[in-house]
């Protein structure tokens, strides 16, 4: 099987026509292209930045070998000398971000590309494909992070992501919005997230009575007992669970968990906690699961609900109510000059630009201007670093535990009325600076002005 | 970058704990897993088969390398006996399956695998993730070929499918499920599909003018020009186009197609093609898109919308409307005795199994039946094929072209009422046999009988 992980085909053909055309124009002027999202999904108010590591990591490797110049050639459709410009091809631009784990907003710039036009062009599939996932799944496992707050979540999604390259993502950037760890034990090995599971229904079906069953996973894992206690009937489960619980703890061992996946958990996890409690483990941890995402883990709480931690799966892992985002990466200047696309909804900013983010004196999110990149802009913050210089990332990328915690620390000082969970209609103020707005008239009048009238989508 | 493809790690650790205690439990006796669907997503009566190829590819190949070892004993959980069985591991079970492009419906086994305890078990997460994606998209694809019948449709998700293995797996299931090819060059390359593409909005704001930049691309593609032609006023291209168009057709040469992406597609589509006749270019194709799905599909074609083909992306690449399936892979058989799992809603169907299709004189599909793999129904076709035998894949695969027409051809003996785009209450007849219904009422009364009594989810 053909790898598709860093393969500069995962492309749409048109970036390689335009390229072919390009090179035939020669038109190698650079061009920036601004990364964005044109709008919120129902129930959002925020973002979180992520998915830049891997397109840091695609953009340094990106090359076509000779199987994929055969393939292109064998489609009829590009020139010898085409073919061996994309032989040379090396991506050699600059790109300026906003670190992953940070909030932005509608029409901010999370990331912009400065390359020859043809380099900053082809990249654009895979820096929409892997940033739109990343910024979706961060974004949708923080709602369940706050939710739960300040319980622990582990990313169950893995068998229900769409794909395994999902799985990966979802698993990074579910932790980056504040879960825990993860089910997936690549994920594990790659990212060095912490990895949870014990076992499924189909284990205690197994065996000959769910004693048994317990009894057996205790021998082979004492140190990390957590027992599905469900599959029968839950309290009569958890009452085996709970004498293997005292015999362990007489032997100096220590029952770690139990996990529910059905019926009425909030009840449920109550008798639940008082059964362990009248043994005496008081010590061990309520895992509960089962089609989980914040409206549900909220309900359950609402309803006092005692519950230490939660595997929260599919729902999460697909972002099912907001499965996909208005994510764009649009030409804003080519041979120094801006250009601006004009049209009802879904005009783009020209120029490349910076975010300058406004604190109020207690660190509360106050504001963000986008302004021009050159633009000063006293007592605020500038967002976007420059990540990579002429195809080298810099070297210093924060680890996954810094990202997260530089994500809950900000995410707590923004309002919790752009935090709710439910539908809201107010929206954290986004300005233009002055000299944008002015650059952004300017630009209007001239296409209004020319010919061919005003520019649509 | 660890590759994820085919790594035995892309799973959840519950399989390998689990795996670790049947070991040390020594319980290697054959198990029967069975994976189907418990309920239809809204708006959907029927399911197409996919996924297979990449299952069979998986079980064929799983291996645990070296620095998965490692990585396992450096969690702490394994023991060395184990791993040592891991390193040896293979799979060598038997596989059942609904062959690809088939029709399939709720509860019906999609596939069954019959293998030791722990090879069953382990292959758990793989199998739901690829089988549940490939599934999901085909039936989400096959809704918008049936809104466009007979026009062709090409998939253009890539960019927002969520990971670079969901673009893959996307492009392979939308044409299963009867696509005409896709934008993902790779997928082309991989699979054999048809790959299109010209030009975007930032091709033509990056010329002087909308007719340069036409012109340029029409001598870089003189075969294959598709002019995108809605970038500053759509009948102010058009007729650039068409001006272009005779001129190539004066040389001898072919104006192939114009795209629309944006406004009113359908009177624009109508005014373009008169337009393009009154030039003289009566082959000259319009292809839409932008924002597409079945049901914006119908809605332009339902307004007189003169459309020859249409670019679908985000929408059908990630599901929108139905983003996961509830799909699961549920232990049926141990040591020789049929397993059970009563709870409502969730009931397993026991045993090993078979499915029986009946069609009627005309051809039309009648009912399923589903029935114990040794069952006997005469008049009826069994859908289940053995694909895999002690780990070695049958090496007849069909085509993919061949699977679209399996499909194809099956699909339109469906009742149209089990094809409706729009919500239906009413299923497609499946029935359980006279024995599968004995068998399962029997193990309801032993398991209802036992102490545990009624098994829950």
């Amino acid at each position: 099987m053909e790898k598709t992980e860093g393969s500069a085909l995962i492309t749409d053909l048109y970036e390689l026509t335009m390229a072919a055309s390009y090179f035939e124009n020669q038109m190698f002027e650079p061009a920036t292209f601004s990364l964005f999202i044109r709008d919120y999904p129902p129930f959002r108010r925020y973002f979180i930045s992520a998915g830049l590591a891997d397109i840091l990591e695609y953009l340094e490797n990106l090359r076509f070998t000779p199987q994929d110049l055969e393939y292109l050639s064998h489609t009829g459709l590009f020139k010898p000398e085409f073919l061996s410009y994309l032989e040379r091809f090396r991506f050699k631009g600059d790109v300026y971000a906003i670190p992953e784990g940070r909030l932005f907003f509608v029409n901010e710039p999370l990331l912009e590309v400065t390359a020859s036009m043809i380099e900053a062009q082809v990249v654009e599939t895979f820096v929409i494909n892997a940033a739109h996932l990343q910024v979706m799944i961060a974004t949708k496992a923080s709602r369940c992070v706050q939710a739960a707050w300040p319980r622990k979540l582990v990313d169950f999604s893995l068998r229900r992501t769409h794909g395994t390259d999902a799985g990966m993502k979802v698993a990074r950037a579910s932790f980056i919005g504040g879960f825990t760890g993860t089910s997936n034990v690549l994920a594990g090995k790659v990212y060095g997230l912490s990895v949870f599971g014990t076992m499924a229904h189909s284990f205690i079906s197994s065996f000959e009575s769910e004693e048994e069953a317990f009894r057996a996973f205790a021998r082979t894992f004492p140190e990390n007992t957590v027992l599905l206690v469900d599959t029968y009937d839950t309290l009569a489960g958890t009452r085996i669970a709970a004498d293997l619980g005292k015999e362990m703890a007489q032997a100096g061992k220590m029952l770690k968990g139990v996990r529910l996946d059905s019926g009425d958990i909030a009840a449920l996890s109550r008798d639940v906690r008082k059964l362990l409690r009248d043994t005496g483990l008081d010590n061990v941890t309520i895992f509960a699961s089962g089609g989980f995402d914040e409206f549900k883990i909220r309900k359950v709480l609402g309803e006092g609900g005692d519950i230490d931690s939660f595997g929260v799966g599919t729902k999460m892992g697909v972002s099912a109510d907001a499965p996909y985002l208005d994510m764009a990466y649009k030409l804003v200047q080519y041979g120094g000059r801006p250009v601006l696309k004009l049209s009802p909804g879904k005009t783009t900013l020209a120029s490349e630009k910076q975010v300058f983010r406004f604190t109020t004196s207690k660190g509360k999110l106050r504001q963000d201007i986008i302004g021009l990149r050159d633009d000063d802009i006293e007592g605020s913050e500038a967002l976007l670093e420059k990540v990579m210089s002429k195809g080298k990332a810099n070297a210093k990328q924060p680890l996954l535990p810094q990202i997260q915690e530089r994500f809950l620390e900000e995410f707590f000082r923004l309002d919790e009325k752009y935090r709710s969970l439910d539908k809201t209609e107010e929206e954290y103020p986004v300005e233009l600076s002055l000299r944008l707005e002015e650059l952004q008239s300017r630009l209007v009048r001239q296409l209004r002005d020319e010919a061919g009238g005003v520019e649509e989508s």
